[in-house]
């Protein structure tokens, strides 16, 4: 703790009162090397985190937290926030299991006021503990820090409209960092660049700070001051018009790097009533050199070395993102009218190659999912072959849109789900623990699941060439197990894969179940007993014939999926089971229905028994006919 | 057809051009008048379709459809397009089972590029089409028909943003008729109001016109001209700015009932590249003077005197709708931390009472059901008790705010989703046919439905009780049956009600199956078949122990739910049953596995089995042994 003399002394952020603004900076500083030091040893999110550091320490010491309350989009922002609340003891734990989380959590501290994972959450909670203090008829203040990706989702804009139109008080900061997670596009982004596009943005934080003390004086004088001098002092007349229509009081851009300033600004916007949105502007990497040059690496990261400057290996294995990737570029390769589609995320669904060889037929929508996939739903329906790749957790964004543009028009949108099942790190906000149950329920929809990247590739084959409806295909994050059989059948519409044939047991698979349950069935020969692995290769159709012709004959059916029961693969063929007066033995293996919390992969899934440990517990009581423990 | 003898020779738009600009007048009158008189037998959406008449005709007259093609939002300002795309012929038969839908369909007619029902989704869908367009290289236009509430809803914002970046040829005309369904809200409103107030609309649109015919000459010349010297004419310099900023030229506002100078315009924005934003201002009821007065009231109506001026009734059985706006009211004249949030459907959803008896905790969020439902956790955060009615269709909208920012979280919202199960007319679109599906999946999340109105009102004062966690409820459009048995046993967590004990079937219903099932019962009676009945109250949890103990006694197990099959309350039930090793015959009776088409609740119930009818029939056949037909 010796590193960080002032930081360790800060357990809440009213702490930071005790600190002269000199000192403040030290502050900053040792803020910042605890996320470099801290970071490099447990990877996280770096680059972001790096631009926030000013920020948060002028917001902190300008606010009384609490009862002020700050909250924070997506998190991945937040790590200064994290080390301003007391968790600076606890920060080698970040993301790991029973550590730290990467975001926000309300039950890991009081000043997670409210959670967050995925983006454009903040100004609607914002204005909802607004309003909820406007009702006890208390005083504190409400502040939403966003990004400026984040703030191009619908939903932010939907709160600022109601925001603005409720006029409570409350404030937005844009925490600016030019682009987010993937150089950011769209209209406002441009926006966004004519606002910062000022010859000295530098010296306006001068001047704006000389005014500001100019102006000093009672609160009443420093709040009409801002509101009739501040307004459009820092930008052109032209600028910050968007938000002002929508009824905020627009300041900025401010250079959020620059402490003195946002104290100044913080401190005098605290004391302005009414909806204020400040605009700051930031560095991602800032303090870390090679961060700042290339953001987008070092977004996020796994240990690296702090010296050296180099990773040590890249964040995460992304062997089924790859594949998607490669697959998407040959399909469209072989057919001009496919079409590559991203919310955001063009490294994490793997679409890089797509964008750099075929940029023409690449679009990214922006944090976007609900227009990401109208917007592929009007592409079909304009005879185009859209393939749309959005994280089976982030599409849960565009459930209405997958449902009333795509399904009910039975349009022929592939929709490619990356991080299916547990993600690990990242946790019950990232987990993509649904989409059997919220994609299997629409009719129409047809879905897929890989046992490994080879197959990923011959489904999404298939996929380009079935124009007759929408589908759907999910897989996990990380790497296919390459122990399972190379020999393959082709794939053939609603027909699941039979692996093997055994006469004590039928162990049906899902997707990222599959290798686990073929390694299981290796191990169980051992011990006598011989299994059947099917390959269920559709989650919709669901091959029933193949599976329940094998349970017949073995007289006994696990159902094994990465997925919540409730509504699941298991629960599915559990009920035709009936339908078809089929009497076996049967268990049901998936995710439990509780949020699963973060931890790697191998871990978590042996917590919950979705590995060969577990699929072997569940295949011996089968078979010896002892129920074991009743099925999660 | 001699009332028309315009309208009647227009099969496709392009008929239109055949007619010189006087005779489009009296096609204009023809549409209008063709819309009050079919209106007034069949009922439907009066208000909004008086409005677009002139803005139709002369959007049509002025484009080429096809291959210029029209997008239009939500639907129900879309008869006007219907008129003019062959369908007068057919008129009589709209929102009639196997007649003409009231939304837009793309079975129903070419001219329907794009399906629409849910408000928001037109804009995405003409980015699709214009980019379709373009990857395809040819140069047909597109055009988005989209109202002033619809676009406040977030994915519209998404799609602006992302059109006015790609800098596509594409127009969005926003029909601005100042309140939308019901008042509008937010702070979009207020800004449409500022573009609005200007001193003299009708000359603007004259002098506009003169400008236009000033400018003549060829098409460049005139593109250039609307782009460098129009933008800004009709508006003050300081409006407009939103639009402009994202990247769109922005035309008006403009007179949408002036018929010659919305013909020029279009005319000329046709010629116009680029995205183009026509901000058209139209009168709800145009033309129908009762209809002009109270647009609200005339919204969507039922058959009426179009003479007498008079609604012969109200439109649809609201006996559920008006049962919980009662119980809203109670529930927050108890308890002073209760808020009502709506999605822009104070009337839909029965809130208008609380609307008018408690303002001050009354919200309305506009058509932002991400929003609402984010906004809602954050009050919920911030310690207050939201209750939270939105349509059971149009929850899907806010589906990953329910998972991501409620449930995850365990936030006391309370959820109350009327149009739960078949809704009727309305069809696909608005069917409530997955709410089951997509919430029973979610950790945490606790989900009822009450067998009546009266039941409505017990379980809402339940869950206004509950602070540990979300609950949901759904309920169906319309009235209650009073023939169900009045003595009830009193609300409890988890616990079903059994309405009668039989020795030969239990039947287990779920809320607005509950009162057909007990009807069936009584009449299997005579049939000398006796049969438990049980009302599940809930969905989630279940209460296994209460049915598989009825059920184990009489040996047969039919469940019936007005909701999607798949993900559905059967198939939970059907899945604890081999869980817990219980043997019984059953069968499962719920939605089919596609869309269902509108029509009369009682007769697509019936098409599907969902009446008493139905459930006789599978009751017989289990307790026969005969498996009648395969389970829907």
């Amino acid at each position: 703790m010796d590193a960080y003399p002032h930081l360790c002394q800060i357990v809440d952020p009213t702490d930071l009162h005790k600190f002269s603004d000199k000192e403040l900076h030290e502050v900053a500083k040792e803020v910042r090397q605890a996320i470099l030091d801290k970071v490099s040893q447990t990877g996280g999110h770096l680059s972001s985190n790096l631009g926030t550091v000013e920020l948060t320490v002028a917001l902190y010491a300008a606010y009384s937290i609490p009862p002020d309350k700050v909250v924070w989009d997506t998190g991945h922002q937040a790590y200064p926030h994290k080390l301003l609340t007391g968790r600076l003891p606890r920060f080698e734990t970040l993301r790991k299991h029973k550590g730290l989380s990467g975001f926000l959590k309300r039950e890991e501290n009081v000043h997670d006021v409210f959670g967050a994972g995925h983006a454009g959450t903040a100004i609607s909670a914002a204005v909802g503990f607004a309003v909820a203090r406007d009702q006890a008829g208390t005083d504190e203040k409400v502040v939403a820090v966003t990004g400026d990706a984040a703030i191009c989702s619908g939903m932010c804009w939907e709160a600022l409209n109601h925001g603005g139109e409720l006029k409570t008080d409350m404030t937005v900061v844009l925490n600016d960092n030019r682009m987010s997670i993937a150089p950011n596009v769209g209209a406002m982004t441009q926006y966004f660049t004519r606002l910062r596009a000022r010859p000295d943005l530098q010296d306006a934080a001068q001047r704006a700070k000389t005014m500001i003390q100019r102006i000093g004086g009672p609160a009443e004088r420093v709040a009409a001051g801002l509101r009739h001098g501040l307004t459009h002092y820092f930008a052109p007349e032209e600028t910050g018009t968007i938000f002002e229509e929508m009824g905020w009081e627009y300041i900025g851009p401010v250079d959020g790097h620059n402490l003195d300033v946002m104290l100044d600004i913080f401190r005098n916007v605290r004391q302005l009533p009414g909806p204020v949105f400040v605009h700051a502007i930031t560095v991602k990497g800032k303090g870390y050199e090679v961060a700042e040059e290339d953001s987008r690496k070092w977004h996020g990261v796994a240990p690296f070395d702090l010296e050296a400057h180099e990773l040590v290996k890249s964040a995460g294995a992304v062997a089924y993102t790859q594949a998607f990737g490669d697959v998407a570029v040959e399909i469209a390769q072989a057919d001009p009218k496919v079409v590559a589609i991203t919310a955001a995320m063009p490294d994490g669904t793997g679409l890089t190659r797509f964008q750099k060889e075929i940029p023409e037929r690449y679009y990214d929508t922006g944090i976007a999912e609900q227009h990401a996939v109208t917007f592929a739903a009007g592409l079909a329906a304009g005879g185009m072959r859209p393939l749309c790749s959005i994280y089976s957790t982030f599409l849960q964004r565009g459930f209405d849109q997958v449902l009333h543009d795509v399904c009910i028009q039975n349009l022929p949108v592939r929709f490619f789900m990356d991080r299916a099942g547990l993600v690990g790190d990242d946790g019950p906000t990232h987990h993509g623990a649904f989409d059997i149950s919220y994609l299997a329920c629409i009719p129409n929809m047809v879905l897929l699941a890989p046992r490994d990247t080879t197959e990923l590739a011959e489904m999404s084959r298939w996929m380009a060439g079935y124009d007759n409806g929408p589908t759907a295909i999910r897989y996990p994050r990380g790497t296919s197990d390459d122990r399972l059989p190379e020999s393959r059948t082709p794939i053939s519409f609603g027909k699941a894969e039979t692996l093997r044939t055994g006469k004590d047991l039928t162990i049906v698979a899902v997707g990222s179940m599959v290798s686990p349950a073929w390694q299981t069935a290796l191990a169980l020969e051992a011990e006598g007993i011989d299994c059947s692995v099917i390959n269920a290769r559709w989650v919709k159709p669901i091959d029933f014939d193949t599976i329940f012709a094998d349970a017949a004959r073995t007289g006994r059916l696990l159902l094994v999926e990465e997925n919540a029961r409730i509504g699941g693969f298991g629960q599915m063929v559990r009920d035709e089971m009936h339908e078809r007066g089929l009497s076996v033995k049967s268990d049901v293996m998936a995710l439990p229905d509780k949020f699963i919390e973060h931890g790697a992969q191998p871990l978590i899934r042996g917590d919950l028994g979705l590995d060969e440990a577990g699929i072997a517990a569940k295949a011996r009581a089968l078979v010896k006919g002892t129920k074991a423990t009743r099925g999660t």
